[in-house]
């Protein structure tokens, strides 16, 4: 049985941690972490902080994975998903053989709220089904959405209404927009509404120092964050943003 | 201008806390403390133990409030809710007033998540209308529904899909019942549903000592979650409960 933590890390502040996830931290003996290559290279610096700023006696191991690549061109994006997290799996799989000894704690730690948009849970699943006996627990962590709401300083439903989180490549399709969260959006779906009562609350980076809000009228600042977006995606060489659109009145 | 923290405990444990908002405890140096009366005391104690836990050397004071009673009656839910936020803003306004020094910094221990079906925000925005300016900050807190996925082990939402998160009195007008979570239900609305397609992940107290969990097909485990809740609910005198209803394959 191979024991794995899943630890959110919340969305880059280190103090956006819960003493839960710390205690899991502090419990780990080998941490998996993906390198994904270029733009997240940040992404994983700000993981090795967390670790050297709650462990710092350290006494655990590193084991650093190459993430494999998506395949960006597929067809069906779903397919294309599946086919990469199958992928992953394998690759997964073996790490959990080569590296995690009986007496071993493994951990991931996982950006925002494990079980929002993240697709290690369904990995460990397929991990399963290849005969690798795990044994799971999940600490829950601040999501970059509840940031988002906080750093603006709104509900993230109004009175007695659904909330509707998704990624933007639904958004399209979603007929009715009156309290949307958005993640995933690498392409601005947002600029295809043209509705003029929605309100947008845009957050980039949120919880770092590099934190960038910006709130309106959608009609109104759909320019300006495009611009502000690519800018800061071109300084950096990669961004994470996330906004909720809201219909007044 | 009032300087107020609305500081997230997250759902019970108080593990489940971040650092941030173990921060914003020690800074604060008056505490709002809602009482509801009869049902909810259990969770104004759990308040007092968090503050107990992490100011252990005090120095800060509590005001508590009695809540003013909602309509339950009322033909028109959205309008009674307006009334009590309405009532409660004119309590707030003054308490704000009596008890909060130019140098004093004041609190609300919110549960779970600040943003999340909570009506402080909302309350203060009134407080504000009333002519009082207050200066927010905003520490989001693990959410009862993050508790709910992480124990159960499952992600929120499904690859590429839209999460849902509505309150139980929306739920029958919710036409497809894919992936939604269900919060607020004092009546079982699950009970309604009979799409043989739907698993159930439920929770109840999730976070503290008397956390009970129940998963399965929605139609074979519905009259045991009735049961459960009922028993701890009598038990207890009060019960918090939320659910994921997820449709399989
Ligand atoms: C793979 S998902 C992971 C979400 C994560 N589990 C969470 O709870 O926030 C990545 C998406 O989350 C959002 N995101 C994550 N961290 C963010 C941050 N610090 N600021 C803004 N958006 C962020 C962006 O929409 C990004 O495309
Ligand atoms: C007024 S809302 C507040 C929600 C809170 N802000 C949050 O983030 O969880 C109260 C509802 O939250 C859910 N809830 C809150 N705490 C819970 C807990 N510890 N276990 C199960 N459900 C809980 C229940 O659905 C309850 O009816």
């Amino acid at each position: 049985m191979k024991q794995l933590l899943l630890i959110g890390i919340g969305p880059g502040d280190p103090r956006q941690v819960t003493f839960e996830a710390v205690d899991a931290l502090r419990r780990a003996t080998v941490f998996f972490v993906l390198d994904k290559g270029g733009d997240k290279h940040e992404l994983l610096q700000l993981r090795k902080l967390m670790l050297e700023r709650y462990v710092p006696e350290g006494g655990y191991r590193l084991v650093q994975l190459e993430d494999p690549r998506r395949d960006g061109q597929h067809q069906d994006y779903v397919g294309a998903v599946q086919d990469w997290h199958r992928a992953r799996a394998a690759l997964y799989a073996r790490m959990l053989e080569d590296e995690l000894a009986a007496d071993d704690i493994g951990a991931f730690l996982l950006w925002g709220e494990p079980g929002l948009y993240d697709s290690t849970l369904r990995i460990l699943d397929l991990v399963r089904e290849r005969g690798v006996a795990v044994q799971l627990e999940i600490i829950p962590g601040i999501s970059s959405v509840q940031a988002l709401a906080a750093r603006h300083r709104i509900a993230l439903n109004r009175i007695g209404e659904p909330l509707i989180v998704l990624p933007a490549r639904r958004l399209a399709e979603q007929a009715v927009i009156d309290n949307v969260v958005v993640m995933l959006d690498g392409q601005c779906a947002f600029t295809a509404l043209g509705d003029p009562g929605l309100t947008i609350y845009w957050g980039a980076y949120l919880g770092t120092a590099d934190e960038i809000l910006v709130a309106g009228k959608l009609v109104e600042v759909k320019t300006q964050i495009v611009q502000v977006r690519e800018d800061a995606r071109r300084r950096k060489g990669w961004i994470m943003d996330t906004y909720l659109l809201r219909r007044e009145g």
